[in-house]
């Protein structure tokens, strides 16, 4: 298993940010290696902007750069501090696991159909915070906000989140903008890449907030995406079908190539894995949700990042309320301990790998007591 | 009447954009009246990150620099090109009119309770596209997406909106940032300054896409903003305490200062006035939107925008599905049309007053056909 030579943004004490690439625990300096202007940048967005074509070309020096590298010209990663790679324009995020929909219809809406009218003829999303997306290793502080009354009827309560959770998604990097108005081309024309990314979620203040609007501070106080973006070329060997979809989507929903993943993630609480949500099984495919976002005209920004939504199989969720069934069946841990949602002090990890063995890099948070 | 001297970004041909502020119908470039660098900008993002002790320090020396131009030092408002005055990091609109929310309630959710639970404990607010907010002026393409089914259980079909509308609301521009998890000073501290804002929505698309998550494609083809960003300081003599709330809000939404805004807006359907929104009687303040919008550590950066939603009296509305009753009692205009929605070629323009008399630059859009 490797690494698919994925692309981020480092610094080294005293030193500014620049882009490197990651060579399993080694960083490859590519503003010096290749001595691109583009390179010794803070944020791979110049270089995503370059489009498709350079990302290739780029690749194919990389990949020599690599091949001719001695160690002395590798970094090791513990010597470099990681910043975000990219600066976020929007942040959108989906819905698109039918199992994680379902689910949580049920948790969320007893009673009621668990899947709204609208969900198998498109991909439902909605649009996140930008501002508070946070580069893996970021401490995530549990958040204040409204929680729901005890009864129907009476008043919320206020303070730190009692069901702080995470949503496992895998998101996808915009590199190549468009006008305003104009339709986007081949998903792989402006898709550069995919980064893990952990929607962690305050279930009590979205659960009271999210009607009719959406959820908004539930989610908005940190998202967190992988360092490292693995390019789509990289993911050539993981491309499979989506799955069938009944009803047949609209003609501007018909998937053109195969773009559905096969890759499995794996969730680890402190350490131990919980869950192996698997990516193939998502209903809705990325470059239907890249078809959706820009249906009425939207125009795509350099940054702009889509996530897919909690990556959940039937058995493999990716999220705490799925997992523990909305807290009624806590999780044991290897050393007893139980959870139902995340304590102060927990670590949560996402990893993920392909059928064909490349590992994406991980996206990681731990969690600070309220202020 | 006048205008409070806003700030704006304009252009002359063959020339850079530049910061100016707006006398009366001419503009005065403050990169050369005042020579300060920071004017000699793309946008008002880096005047705007200086804070407010810079903002009062270059509203004295704006003033006296008006006082003291010439006729020659002042560019006749037709020689210029307004731009999007602000570079948008996160856009968030709230719905904070009660008569708004509850009439909305009541088209979207018949034979329900119009109010959600959770609407009068807090400002009920979602992410935008920062991506698509558009300078006045920008010609608005009717979007194309999915239209809910004839009846329950059909399928959706696919086109142009047919049912276009708009939503005459204030927007907040924020100047000061705060760190990851600093909460906010005051909201004079961090608020720069207004504008019109016109948030375009296709109710047809928005009412099968908006739940659970929210409306997304219904809104995000198009926002509108004034070019002149009126500061807050101008606003000084329209403060009035917001209406009274029942129940009281929890301590972090309880108003410290008036900042309920006596203005009234007019809407103009193709230059005929059709609706006259007044302001002061929304429900939430906007300090309260800002309290709220960070309370879960959430941070804020230069350039964000908050809007307050449609700004609606009882009697004077600020959307045409109100002001229609949902398409059910058509508008008559002077020249005997009827719209329920807008058609291609519809032009509308939203302008605005204070009580003592200082007026909002306007937003306009008109409608072109969608492709």
């Amino acid at each position: 298993m490797s690494f698919g030579l994925p692309y981020g943004v480092f610094s080294r004490p005293g030193e500014p940010r620049r882009v490197g690439v990651r060579v399993d625990d080694r960083v490859l300096d590519l503003a010096a290696a290749l001595g691109d202007e583009v390179f010794a940048a803070p944020s791979l967005n110049p270089f995503m902007a370059l489009g498709r074509t350079a990302w290739r070309a780029a690749r194919r020096r990389v990949e020599a750069a690599v091949r001719e590298s001695t160690a002395g010209d590798l970094i090791p990663l513990g010597e470099v501090t990681p910043h975000l790679p990219v600066d976020v324009a929007d942040y959108v995020d989906f819905y698109a696991s039918l199992d994680h929909a379902s689910a949580l219809g049920r948790i969320l809406r007893p009673g009621e159909e668990p899947l709204k009218p609208n969900w198998r003829h498109l991909p439902v999303g909605y649009h996140g915070r930008a501002g508070t997306v946070v580069v893996s290793g970021t401490p995530i502080r549990r958040p204040c906000g409204q929680r729901p009354p005890s009864a129907p009827g009476g008043r919320p309560s206020f303070g730190p989140s009692l069901r702080l959770d995470i949503e496992a998604e895998l998101g996808f990097v915009v590199g190549t903008p468009t006008g305003p108005g104009e339709r986007p081309g081949a998903f792989e024309d402006h898709v550069f890449g995919v980064a893990l990314v952990n929607d962690w979620s305050a279930r009590d203040i979205q659960a009271w907030e999210y009607v009719p609007l959406g959820p908004f501070l539930g989610k908005s106080f940190a998202t967190s995406i992988s360092p490292w973006i693995t390019p789509l070329d990289a993911l050539e060997g993981a491309r499979v079908d989506g799955p069938a979809q009944d009803p047949e989507p609209l003609p501007y929903l018909r998937r053109s190539a195969p773009w559905g993943l096969d890759l499995t993630l794996t969730v680890e609480l402190n350490g131990e894995p919980v869950s192996a949500p698997p990516y193939r099984g998502m209903y809705w495919t990325p470059d239907q949700m890249l078809a959706h976002m820009t249906v009425n005209g939207a125009r795509l920004r350099t940054g702009d990042l889509f996530a897919s939504g909690t990556v959940s199989g039937p058995d493999d969720p990716g999220s705490l309320i799925e997992l523990t069934r909305n807290g009624a069946e806590p999780l044991t841990l290897a050393n007893g301990e139980t959870r139902t949602f995340l304590d102060d002090g927990d670590t949560v990890t996402v990893h993920a790998v392909t059928r064909d063995g490349i590992r994406l890099a991980g996206v990681s948070g731990t969690i600070v007591p309220a202020t």
